[in-house]
């Protein structure tokens, strides 16, 4: 099955080896040459393959990313928009689907490694993965340290707990409960919880701390924050990310509450697709299209010299936007 | 960068040939020499270059998806779910995002192609691209004609459409709209409209269509459908998505309309993220995990034996699902 160069020369009538120098660009061809055998690679839809560009050692110009999940709308956005902009770029976009599980993750990453991408986006979750410090790829990090050497790019998820939980202040909140993910320090939402915490102790008030680990399903989630809602006295929740918020107002309405009047609540991340879809919410907002720019530029910089000098942690700026659920 | 065969071999004090040898298994090997080459890979993170196999005639266990955005939850949805499946079976996915251009599509199947994946399954939604037609590999489509031989997953559209209509007639609609994509025959949303049509003729009602330009944004859908529920009098909707029904209920929630009172809403596909986070909206389910069963089974059909006879077209049920909307 497939073409191969041996039907294009067949087809151009002229050697393999004419193929393979018209291909690669070596040796002397005419003009007349190279047109045929360009005209009978398209009439058979023929490819070079890229592989065997990369073993001569020419760019794949193929970018692998793993991220989590791409049914999260945060990284199915982010996912989109990195390969949207590389494409621009005439790159092409190997998305992995990593699904928080690490050996996965580690498949994935030998994958990418053996078929020569030009250098990897990684924004997964999974903790100590070594091989990223030894695939020899040029890798960019999204919000997790991965290895030595390897940037990260990240926004400020301390400044941003800490805005979230002074607007629940500022607006009369004073029993506010934060619900996050695992508690493990290196984790983003993690920075978010110390900035809530930190806000907490200026005000002299006592943090409420609730965990949901990240194998909970969204109905197990909801279940327990219809339970915490309805026997804790609560009157303003900052959740680490939107979704969370969403089962918040789900089941606050499902009890009577009213928002924000009885209960005030903000979420974290501010996607495209939670200001479509629920316009309503408050949020921290991740400059999502600054991270796209930045990543890119910072992987294009790699490629382009393996040595060339970077900072270990690039932390952008987040923005509260008011909506009406706080 | 990256290991190459010639590094393997040094570590593990045989010749490159050697390797090769038992990477490819052929020619004869002492048990001791294959432990020696293994472990030298392992302890250098090496991995054959699995393009490099392909052009050996070998599979190279790499299944291509194209599907029109992963930012679209029910592709994220079906794209993340036939990745893990994939996965158990030994799979790896790489997955392309064809974001409704028909050149990117193009360029993204010539990569798959070129990359020697052992199948794809596509689910874009560009039509006319007589490439799929000749690639020469193993193809399974979602929803979509491709191509004479590329057989379709689909569920029952003109029965979804259907089942949604009756619905809203049933509840007490009477001035029943539809809201929906473009007007292209070859289309799923085309197939819902017509079974909305049927509905309505056979209740001797008038139809009101609506359609949406897909390259229409959120925002401007959103604003277009505030204009409509405020002008004209309907008391139903049959959403042919349900991201759509979502901007209807927030719109008819700024309006101060009821809901289902006032108006019936009902929206198509639910997926598991809609069901989670928008519990309250009826819509037709369509049966996510049926289709990602049945593409990877026709799709191994097909790879395991190139001239297996397949349907042209296999079509499963949808379900209504009541939720408060309507």
């Amino acid at each position: 099955m497939g073409i191969k160069l041996t039907d294009v020369a067949k087809k151009a009538g002229v050697s393999a080896t004419t193929v393979s120098r018209v291909i690669n660009n070596y040796g002397y061809l005419s003009q007349k040459t190279i047109d045929k055998v360009h005209k009978a690679m398209e009439e058979l839809n023929y490819q070079p393959n890229s592989m065997a560009r990369s073993l001569q050692g020419k760019n794949t110009q193929l970018i692998g990313l793993i991220f989590p999940t791409v049914s999260h709308p945060f990284f199915g956005e982010l996912a989109a928009k990195i390969e949207s902009s590389l494409f621009e770029k005439g790159y092409k976009t190997i998305l992995c689907d990593s699904a928080n599980n690490k050996e996965k993750e580690r498949d994935y990453l030998k994958m990418l490694a053996a078929n020569k991408v030009d250098g990897i986006i990684a924004g997964a979750h999974n903790l100590d993965i070594p091989e990223y410090g030894n695939v020899g790829l040029p890798i960019i990090s999204f919000d997790r340290y991965l290895a030595e050497g390897i940037p990260i790019v990240s926004s400020d998820s301390y400044q941003g707990g800490r805005l979230a939980t002074e607007q629940l202040y500022q607006r009369g909140g004073r029993k506010i409960a934060i619900f996050t993910g695992t508690n493990e320090s290196a984790s983003p939402t993690n920075r978010r919880l110390n900035g809530y915490l930190s806000v907490l102790k200026e005000h002299h008030l006592e943090p409420m701390v609730y965990h949901f680990p990240p194998e909970y399903s969204p109905f197990l989630k909801a279940t327990e924050i219809r339970q915490i809602l309805s026997k804790e006295e609560i009157d303003s929740v900052f959740c680490t990310d939107d979704l969370t918020a969403i089962l918040v107002i789900n089941k606050a309405q499902e009890l009577g509450l009213e928002i924000p009047e009885q209960l005030k609540v903000i979420g974290y991340d501010g996607t495209e697709f939670v200001q479509n879809y629920f316009p309503q919410l408050s949020t921290v907002l991740q400059p999502m299209d600054q991270f796209v720019d930045l990543l890119i530029d910072l992987l294009m910089k790699r490629i382009n010299n393996a040595e060339v000098e970077l900072d270990n942690l690039y932390q952008l700026s987040v923005k509260f936007i008011q909506g009406q659920t706080s």
